[in-house]
């Protein structure tokens, strides 16, 4: 059989030796479609976010394994931001016609790596040739018990706002690299080797405690404007009750801003009725081996107020995160 | 409630007037993932594909309205080479800066009136600002019952081999641009208004016809390779028999060359159990209005052949469709 000669052939290839038709895939790669099966009582979720090189990610800054496993990230804790449980993983793939053969297998090899740890298949994807710079766009799947998906909207007044483990470690790391320092692997773990939440997502869907739920891709503020904008009501966090990563040699705090702005974390940020007298709602201090800190509460104001450590009160203004920008 | 200041934050509200949450969507935009509802019994299909600027498009060849329409058909007609039914749309979007809010505007209202012809409904995507021209990727998904689903795989030496339609016309009309010419819409409906052939994949899966199917996206040659690759088969067709686009003014029929070799016709190509005796696999003259001509045979020899008008047998070698290259 001639082999078509496609330049991205042998990227095809690459790929299917990764995707032969499992767990939920009927056909995976080497068809027009994949074809999953969706258990009876089950919804799909599905997410789709980009990796841009130059927007996302600088290819001097990061080994390619640890942008194929954030790419992929992405997608993952979106699914735990619903509650979701991962299934598939698509991804499209633009390369510019220069870049070393081995930057892309080092990069599939995170990703292929942090999808298995999270039980996702690949499914299949696109190639090209890309005009400018490394382009990825990656599709996640999950499975969720039909009508349980937690959503946005779903912040009612009086109920409490709770994050897990500790926020604005991953901006810190791009703040070193925008001084020009090379922040190191273990000093920075929240950025070279992010974690989604899944395990916590899928506790707090089944104990059915979280009310809303978002994912902190953007930043604190952010994230929290979103939850509020979807479900009509406002919220008050108190500053000293935000648990600060600790980065660096010294493993110090990161400042409040950065804890209050900085994205890609990957923690979950979710919403629970307050828990007097409910024992069924209370939430757990740790879940997963995570710790599970109470930060405020929703308001029916809708705008967001910070507290600061006199008790006064400011508004906080969700600052956009524009990742390399 | 403060907005969020991300530069895409408009493009997201346009998505979302689009996007309200009906059809198969649970959940649509506005939350970590889409919530789908798959039906008990069926499967789902999923196809993402690129369409980026300088690599599938030129923005001076194209209004914007034919690049969204063209951007959604490729995903719309990967499902109906599957026999399914489209269900969602989602776009990943990465725009330059300096790209016209028009021309966006112009572009999503191509993208969504085709997705809404075939039933697909706008179930979310990730938005970007783009290093260098426009970047989007599209993911279709759709349903199929389950186990139904037409795969590449099924030829068998002895079946026929059929194609919709007219082969050629799209890259009749590249062909004219790359000639310094512009050519006309109505001279090159292909090109300009590809259509995709949902209604005769679904016939073909309904009546149970079809023992594999592509569809035409990298010309004849490439995608019967694919056919024979996945099916581990060969396949002889016959030159006079293709039926080839008739294109430009005087609707002359395109060059044997582009109706063997030209990409992004979105026709069905398929194969189909002999009829003799077989009414039951009979494959209609037309389907849907359009014409279905049986163009060769499957062989049991891995190689592709072509027979040309005076008996004599050729190595036909497919051709990769490169785009733009």
């Amino acid at each position: 059989m001639d082999r078509v000669p496609l330049p991205e052939k042998s990227l095809i290839a690459r790929f299917r030796r990764h995707a032969r038709p499992r767990g939920p895939l009927v056909a995976g790669i080497g068809d027009d479609c994949a074809v999953q099966q969706v258990a009876h009582g089950f919804d799909l979720l599905i997410t789709t976010d980009f990796t841009l090189e130059g927007i996302h990610f600088r290819r001097d800054w990061l080994p390619p394994e640890v942008v194929g496993r954030r790419c992929v990230v992405r997608g993952l804790s979106d699914i735990a931001a619903m509650g979701g449980d991962p299934a598939t993983v698509f991804l499209s793939l633009a390369l510019p016609k220069k870049l070393p053969q081995r930057w892309v297998d080092r990069f599939m090899k995170g990703l292929l790596q942090m999808a298995a740890q999270f039980n996702a298949v690949l499914g299949g994807g696109d190639t090209a040739e890309s005009p400018a710079g490394v382009c990825a766009d990656i599709v996640v799947t999950g499975c969720i018990p039909h009508d349980r998906a937690i959503l946005r909207s779903g912040a009612r007044p009086g109920d409490e706002i709770f994050v897990s483990g500790w926020l604005g470690g991953a901006a810190a790391a791009l703040h070193e690299f925008f001084a020009g320092r090379r922040p190191r692997f273990q000093d920075f773990p929240r950025h070279f080797a992010p974690i989604p939440r899944v395990a916590i997502g899928r506790f707090l869907r089944e104990k059915q405690i979280a009310s809303a739920m978002i994912d902190l891709s953007d930043g604190l503020s952010t994230d929290l404007a979103h939850i509020c904008e979807e479900s009509g009501v406002g919220a008050e966090i108190t500053a000293a009750a935000i648990p600060r990563a600790q980065v660096g040699r010294k493993k110090l705090p990161v400042s409040l801003e950065l804890s209050l702005h900085g994205g890609e974390d990957y923690e979950l940020l979710f919403t629970a009725r307050p828990s007097v007298g409910r024992a069924l709602h209370r939430v757990p201090a740790q879940i997963a081996g995570v710790p599970i800190t109470r930060i405020g509460r929703i308001i029916p104001e809708k705008t967001l107020v910070l507290i600061d450590e006199n008790g006064t009160r400011h508004r906080l203004r969700p600052k956009g995160w524009e990742h390399l920008r």
